[in-house]
């Protein structure tokens, strides 16, 4: 499969020549376009080893203005990175708007390298495929242009590189063990590689197998249908992404306004007991999260002035302070704007073992990012959907995911609102916007959609 | 996995009975909107035997107006049917714009009875997936909301089910042999229709595996995706939808404008010669074409009054009136604008060892239809793409496939307009539409991408 799969045949030496310059000169040209409209792109560049992905990557560069790219390499996970969840090293690596990332492999690779060593079963597999999909829709649907390459070389061109590579002490360690391997075990490295492929290629993000035979051709290729998909990428630029079916299981919830607020108090004295209870239990359990290193995510959100900031800081009471961080989450800085609305949890998440406390969360966006209009109607929409597979992802990983709502009523607030403006100490904790909400009592009708 | 992928818990009965009357309310309430909107939807139906697949369509249309919508059941193919690309019988089957059309199986089963049966190969498999996702694509692209829903019962369940119609006189001609062979073999039926459901499980058509135990509770699962389906569907209406690449290797031709028209005329003697040698040639070929069971599609485009008329002539004369149609395509009627726009092409297709002609084809798409307006801009942009899908199903169908294009230059066209103008009987064969498009030099550019 791996060979019929060519799209082209290798022109001659002058065309091929040709070719290449004029697709050089249309990147050239079109880098200014990607950043007037904030295109952000994604290229991954995967293959067999030997088969000149590095080199590819920096062919390909030369023609882009070295402050609109980056390159992000991935070997085997480091400590850190295996704490974390799959996706992160990834997600985290994405490219801001206007701007390129070229991935010298990546998720592709990782999987398959756990297909390959037989460390990853069946289950695992599926899994990871499906979030695989998921995170590449997500990208497309978000305004990524994303393009998957695979760099393919035969058994014999691999060994005779290889060859040839050991052959010479300065270019001897440029081969790793796995090279080695892998030529040696090709068919079956083939076989998984095209499941993979198979298993990931999507109309929208679909895998081109390069010819790798020579690094020209190879880059003719890469040229070209980087060329297309910006083009196409940059006509899709302003359009909005058609809404799919949430298929997530839902709980029904109730209405805000359905929620009893009286009878509730508990005295001073009843107050303090439970809670002392509460924390010592929730200081031991953090211990045994931290040993059986299970990550733990605290969502807050709730009206303004209903008490997370102290909600929050009896929950830290009871944590060792080694274990734990706050992320009061305001407004995105810009260089988290220029990127995936989810970015910033992403890059936020706790390592296993430890916990995320955040103070206001993603579901910003199908509220104040909805309220104050700083999203489309369709972006917040579609929202629904993908953060329930960022969920998903993060239940995927083993993480504790608790969501807490703080409920206050309308006078409540006003009277909180009204305390604060009289209290210099205070006011720093009252805003317009706040003020602006308080008349907004429709704010919150879509939560647990 | 069928297990586990349960969406919902079955309610309690009073529960059930309320949520069952709400959904029930809003289809019926929702059609008019589907009506407006002229929504397109299709619904197929698949799962095994006994699941009541039938009996569940029977209890959803009851909620929707008889003249809004159709039922279409598939069994094995007939032998017309056979003789047909393998989506063919779906496709013509797709509802109207504002319309249902109910699948009672379809394509799915088609596949999976191969599968059980053996007699359809790893490669077969492999191309017929690949069809049904873009032909999936297809239909969500252009404007079809399309619900998949597989009826799922247990091994013993359907055993007890199958009991019980046996042992009644009035009922066992509801049971099939392959209902009692699939209950002996459910473990590997089971293992093929997830197969199947996994490799067609698309974020914008995923999958809906409804717990078929009961018939309201059936009825409620499927009643819930849908009006959810619906109103994102209308919500999506207005989008246009973001632009794929073209995965389709390509030839370059060259523009029309470098096409020499001159000193290629032959004398009258050389032409009925050689058209003389080649009509019997061709006659030749059609009969083994016709032994060989080998569909053929001619597809004529050019120049109006390029000559498409009389070129057509000259090739029926050789063949066999049993064995061929000629398809002139005009405006779309209503019935026809109402679908997907290749939908009038899919059903004149012919039959295996038949010559369909067709004066004048799917290309009208990105030339009459982008020109005149008829087709949004991202309409006609995205056509590139489906017409080489188009044309791919019917290559891996095994058609021979020719497009020709009749070329004039400009100052022959205004000759021949002329001419008719002046001739009474010709006089039909020019329109003001003719006379508007002469002036629109630039009227084919895109051909062949």
């Amino acid at each position: 499969m791996l060979k019929s799969a060519y799209l082209n045949e290798k022109p001659e030496k002058e065309e091929l020549k040709a070719r290449l310059k004029e697709q050089q000169d249309i990147l050239f040209a079109i880098q200014q376009k990607i950043k007037e409209k904030k295109l952000p792109v994604a290229v991954l560049v995967e293959g067999w080893g030997t088969a000149g992905k590095g080199t590819l990557i920096g062919r390909v560069i030369n023609n882009i203005d070295p402050r609109f790219y980056k390159t992000a390499t991935f070997g085997a996970p480091t400590d850190l990175e295996k704490r974390m969840p799959f996706l992160w090293r990834y997600f985290s690596a994405l490219p801001e708007a206007g701007k390129f990332c070229f991935y010298n492999t990546g998720w592709m690779n990782e999987v398959v390298k756990g297909r390959i060593d037989g460390s990853m079963s069946d289950a695992l597999y599926e899994q990871r495929i499906a979030s695989i999909r998921r995170f590449e829709r997500q990208l497309l649907d978000n305004g990524y242009l994303l393009l998957k390459f695979f760099m393919h070389i035969s058994e014999d061109e691999q060994k005779k590189r290889i060859d040839k590579l050991k052959g010479d002490v300065d270019t001897k360690w440029r081969i790793s063990d796995s090279d080695i391997w892998q030529n040696k075990h090709y068919k079956e490295c083939e076989k998984i590689y095209e499941q993979y492929m198979e298993d990931t290629d999507t109309s929208s993000a679909p895998w081109y197998i390069i010819d790798a035979k020579s690094e020209k051709w190879s880059e003719l290729q890469v040229l070209e249908r980087l060329n297309e998909g910006i083009d196409i990428a940059l006509q899709n630029h302003s359009l909005a992404v058609p809404l799919i079916q949430n298929v997530f299981p839902l709980k029904k919830m109730p209405k805000l306004q359905d929620i009893p607020l009286e009878g509730k108090e508990l005295t001073e004295e009843e107050y303090r007991e439970k809670l002392d209870k509460l924390q010592g239990r929730l200081e031991e359990l953090h211990n045994r999260l931290y040993r059986k290193r299970v990550p733990l995510i605290i969502a807050y959100e709730g009206w303004d002035a209903a008490g997370k900031g102290g909600n929050i800081k009896r929950v830290t009471e009871a944590l060792d302070p080694r274990g734990y961080e706050v992320h009061p989450i305001a407004s995105p800085e810009p260089h988290e704007k220029a990127r995936h609305y989810l970015w910033r949890f992403w890059t936020r998440l706790p390592k296993n073992g430890h916990v995320a406390i955040f103070d206001r969360t993603w579901y910003g966006r199908v509220m104040v990012e909805r309220i104050e209009g700083f999203c489309s109607e369709n972006d917040w929409k579609r929202a629904y959907n993908e953060i329930n597979e960022f969920e998903k992802e993060l239940d995927d990983w083993g993480a504790v995911i608790i969501k807490f709502w703080v409920q206050i009523d309308k006078d409540t607030q006003l009277e909180r609102f009204t305390e604060r403006q009289n209290t210099p100490e205070k006011q720093w904790k009252i805003t317009e916007e706040d003020w602006r909400h308080q008349v907004c009592t429709v704010a919150y009708p879509g939560i647990g959609r």
